[in-house]
């Protein structure tokens, strides 16, 4: 093992969309764990919307990163070295360490109460998943899904529910969900390609490209019967035409607002159609999905697993080589250029992280792991 | 009686707040009822905030009122005639039978489902209450706050209850429920005056002056602890500044946006600050005081009645005399000039409605009569 920890240290917050003068490349010894501590070997970096906003200087859900500190995200990454009761050398964990190789971890990650613990993916291991899902379908922008349609929206039989950013991580799985749960799904995107993939992939029973479409037609057009749900990962104008669309008794799901990442320093559009809630008696609701990790992530990781294998829940994992190009790739998010789960792979994975039993090897589900390889060929 | 029924109806869709050549007065004779109809004759008409969004051309949760119809108007009204089986002469209805002196119902009032009945106001009348309390605190603005606080954000003691509005029908009854349910109640009004009315009469823990106090400062300082319930009936900037404030898990209460109805051709001022409902897992929640009727509305008169004669709940009419005078005394709910629930006295009450039995008039709250005198000497 090399000893030098190459790391990103985010140096200054960006204006607009990321550039290279954000970061700044570090080479730092490999730290050692101490007791109740654990060494981690990072696998593989999610890359997420909301990354723009950690690193802006505004506080959020989360304080903004300091300047000089290691970028912060979600991680896939095997524990080399334990000095920690509950995990082992060889576990594969999912944790919040960074944008960097190694990192020293007490199996807290970061919540307002530090309630959130390290994930041991025993289960996705077990499944015969790839790990890489445990940021993705099986991770925080798969199960924002989750808890924004179903925990907070309860999608009843025959509802319409209205995504938009449906081509991304999260709104691909919550247009899935909401075909789970009987209604109609109907999905917003930025290419004919991509509300191609919406239909023919992910099930959605409409896509509506809105870079070439009326929105507001295009709405009204797919959703004849007006949207009960709206799952909104764009913010702006997206949202304001969708509020006037909602039905009596909608509910509108703040998962995020990509339009306005970029823009933060220029200030935050607000929904000036904010009115229809009353008109509609409707309720528009914010959550954050690592609340529910606490009491609901091992309910939430089987339903996922279930769906998966029942072949109901597919995902893309869009996998770049190589941490150096992370302050790159992430702008994808940005410009919408990226098809599925943006994810940067750090390092190797061990050769067999755990043996799984026969059984559940054969019972493995095969597609996912044919898109991930698919991914990982790009 | 006279046969003539005067009327005021919209002529032209106002521009800024409300103007006398919005209106004309007309002379129509007075109608007869039909079977399955009644007649009556008006005796209070509601003055209200959203009387100005009904008269603009836009649809909002009813349509507007078409050029040249008499304008719409809850109503404390006398039957005078019947050939319906539910009413009878000499029955104090609250309907919706508009700016005029006489009109035929059938009924049932405005709502999208035509659900909403005619109230035989038999429960005012045997607690004593002045029946102009059926379009104040027991009226839809009063009941607006009960639904809209109790029913819509499930207050808890110990919880922070901000309201904007505070002094008008609705949010000063909003106020004293939060400290019904044991909750700290803070108050935003436009005057000292107001903001001293909150304190001593209506129980407020603190009230904010937003003419001459810094809101961000003063919300800081009034609610050390956030602000778990912000029940909103202004919009604009207010909004805007309480979203800033809000806990984990508060809940926006969606009344009204009084701050923007006479500019709604400008369009509407969005929430900047939206973003916090996702950042505290919060909800933004509207809702409409006519749904609740339904199911609701025997048990949440019979509680109002309850806390006013327990000394609970304290209310104001201001009530002006005259109907020709609702075209230019309707401005003083925009201009913030009005203290209490703007009414307006169309006709005299009958002489003895209907009998109390001696103990229900021994037991009359004395409070509610007073003040309902003093307001009618303004």
């Amino acid at each position: 093992m090399p000893n030098a920890n190459h790391q990103i240290a985010l140096v200054q917050n960006p204006a607009g969309k990321f550039s290279g003068s954000d970061f700044k490349l570090k080479k730092t010894p490999i730290p050692k764990p101490k007791k109740g501590q654990f060494l981690v070997r990072n696998l593989y970096l999610s890359l997420d919307p909301a990354n723009r906003l950690w690193a802006s200087p505004y506080a959020s859900y989360t304080p903004p990163v300091g300047l000089g500190e290691v970028m912060r995200g979600f991680t896939v990454s095997e524990v080399i070295e334990s000095k920690h009761p509950k995990f082992k050398a060889g576990d594969i964990v999912q944790g919040m360490d960074g944008w960097q190789e190694y990192a020293i971890s007490d199996g807290v990650n970061y919540n307002e109460e530090g309630k959130v613990d390290t994930w041991n993916m025993k289960a996705v291991v077990k499944a015969g998943l790839p790990i890489s899902a445990g940021l993705s379908v099986l991770g925080t922008t798969g199960l924002a899904a989750y808890v924004g349609l179903l925990t907070t929206c309860h999608p009843k039989r025959g509802e319409t529910v209205l995504v938009s950013g449906a081509a991304g991580a999260t709104g691909s799985i919550a247009g899935q969900l909401a075909k789970i749960k009987g209604c109609r799904a109907v999905g917003i995107a930025g290419s004919d390609e991509k509300c191609k993939i919406l239909r023919k992939e992910f099930g959605f029973d409409a896509a509506i490209n809105y870079k070439t479409q009326d929105l507001d037609k295009a709405i009204a057009k797919t959703c004849p019967k007006g949207v009960d749900i709206y799952f909104d990962n764009v913010g702006g104008d997206m949202l304001n035409i969708a509020l006037t669309h909602i039905n009596d008794h909608a509910r509108v799901s703040i998962c995020g607002a990509i339009s306005q990442y970029t823009t933060l320093e220029k200030g935050i559009q607000g929904p000036s159609n904010y009115g229809y809630l009353l008109f509609k008696r409707a309720r528009m609701e914010g959550f954050i999905v690592l609340d529910h990790y606490i009491k609901d992530r091992d309910k939430m990781v089987a339903d996922m697993i279930r769906w998966i294998k029942a072949g109901k829940i597919h995902y893309r994992d869009e996998i770049v080589n190589g941490l150096a190009k992370a302050p790159k790739v992430i702008n994808r998010l940005y410009d919408g250029r990226n098809m599925g789960k943006l994810t940067v792979k750090i390092g190797e994975e061990p050769a067999a992280p755990v043996k799984p039993k026969r059984k559940a090897a054969k019972k493995s589900a095969k597609k996912p792991k044919r898109k991930a390889a698919k991914a990982k060929r790009r």
